[in-house]
């Protein structure tokens, strides 16, 4: 596995593995590697030629300081991480390699960042839009993998790749668990012991509005109703927001009549989790998958 | 030469030809194609295996409908002209193939923009930004040609490949002029016998400031009065901006102390024209070049 700490280093490896047939995947990360990631970059390699990993903390995607310095940084643990995955490249560059002078460029998604995360995170974003651009430009994948749990995200690069004809395919990866149930996120560890035992409320919140609208309900409200009621049994979680959104262009909606995320945001102490659950009102009523 | 209408028949005609030294030029145009393009074509031809001209009048950069529906469109003159210039693949896309829904997407950049024709056409750059991009990304160019008589453009996309780390070389090319001196535009044609007989009074009034440049003068107020002192002996002509503007970043500057352009627009009649001269205060004084 080669580790390429420059641009120039990945364009020249890239050059050098431009065979017209080879197809190059490619994960891109801020590190902190977990099983969700592991995820990604095992489908990666079971269905490209080359896999390429990034680990970037990128500091124009934070919008708060203190959020960004505690970010969990683990590049020799990752490192290792990827090397058991049969990773063929991991690029894992400086800020000052990314950003070595103020940006003038951005690329801004609106419309499917008016809500969720974009709602309260501004600026959130344009930051991952932006460094993915660069990092699809350097990279040039022909396959990017990126996990359900950050659905917004999904979506936004989803949408700005159609809209910006990048020639790379977006391949959604479904959300991994704790056996209790949490999905698995970098941030889990801000987590106290106790904290983490009330974790799992979040996503038993979504699940039983998940089964409330396979047995039917189509309403929005409904649905936001039920999740609340269970997650409110802790008082420690603060949510921030919980909403039905189309799973597209991540828009509320108040009746379900095409596929929708309910996604939450809540705060536990010091650290804030999100999930959501998809749902698709065309779906066969049957057992839970 | 391939005439291609749709995204696809580019991606796989740029599949085909995707040899590992196979060296890629764009000229990206609006057509109505004059010596100007020519100039770019030709030098593209020169220096790559494989040349790709573009031919989109792009709805999203004009800020004016009426600007947006006269503009010259002369298809059949412009696939032999560049079938002549010995043009590998036109790439002449209907605004529904490029735009099959509205964008939510868009490439913008700051501080490049402020000022010259950023200040007076709203949304323009972001446009120009963002339709470069989807070309870049559909055509995969090595190298891209703009023309200096657009000196901001070149900028901004100068700026935005730098920015998002496109692996696009961008080469800038000298503005081709009339032998009187007006610069070439699609947008020439619009002027009227009378009107095209006062046109090059704004090159006139630009080369007065570079004299008053070459000659040691340093303070952009004294070139802009000299300037405007040429120009405005024609009452026809009225101009919308004059400015000195550093080369890089297209800020206005007092005092010149690295490369700089001096830029006009001006209307004329029904013609908005635009030019600009570029000077380097560490350049040799001698003879005009």
């Amino acid at each position: 596995m080669l580790v390429a700490y420059t641009i120039q280093e990945v364009r020249d490896w890239r050059k050098s593995h431009k065979h017209a047939d080879a197809v190059l995947g490619f994960v891109p990360t801020m590190g902190a590697l977990h099983a969700g990631h592991g995820a990604l970059i095992e489908r990666a390699r079971r269905e490209c030629d080359l896999v390429v990993v990034s680990i970037f903390v990128n500091p124009i995607q934070f919008n708060q300081l203190e959020d960004y310095q505690r970010y969990p940084r683990t590049l020799e643990a990752d490192l290792a991480f990827c090397d058991q995955r049969g990773v063929d490249l991991v690029f894992a560059p400086s800020e000052q390699e990314m950003y070595p002078e103020p940006l003038d460029t951005y690329v801004e998604v609106q419309r499917l960042t008016t809500h969720l995360c974009g709602a309260f995170r501004p600026g959130h974003f344009r930051g991952v839009a932006t460094v993915v651009t660069k990092l699809f430009n350097i990279v040039q994948p022909d396959r990017a993998y990126f996990g359900e749990k950050d659905a917004q995200q999904l979506a936004v690069i989803q949408r700005m790749v159609r809209d910006l004809n990048f020639p790379i395919e977006i391949v959604p990866v479904a959300t991994v668990r704790e056996p209790d149930g949490l999905a698995m996120s970098s941030r889990n560890q801000y987590l106290t012991p106790e904290e983490r035992a009330i974790a799992p409320i979040l996503y038993q919140g979504l699940q039983a509005a998940l089964e409330l609208a396979r047995s039917g309900e189509r309403s929005a409200k409904a649905l936001v109703a039920r999740a609340r009621q269970v997650i409110e049994q802790e008082p420690a979680v603060r949510i921030e927001y919980l909403e039905v959104v189309d799973a597209q262009h991540m828009q509320p909606v108040e009746h379900i009549m095409a596929p929708v995320r309910v996604a939450v945001a809540a705060w536990l102490g010091k650290a804030r989790l999100i999930d959501n659950v998809f749902f698709d009102p065309a779906e066969k009523s049957g057992p839970e998958s």
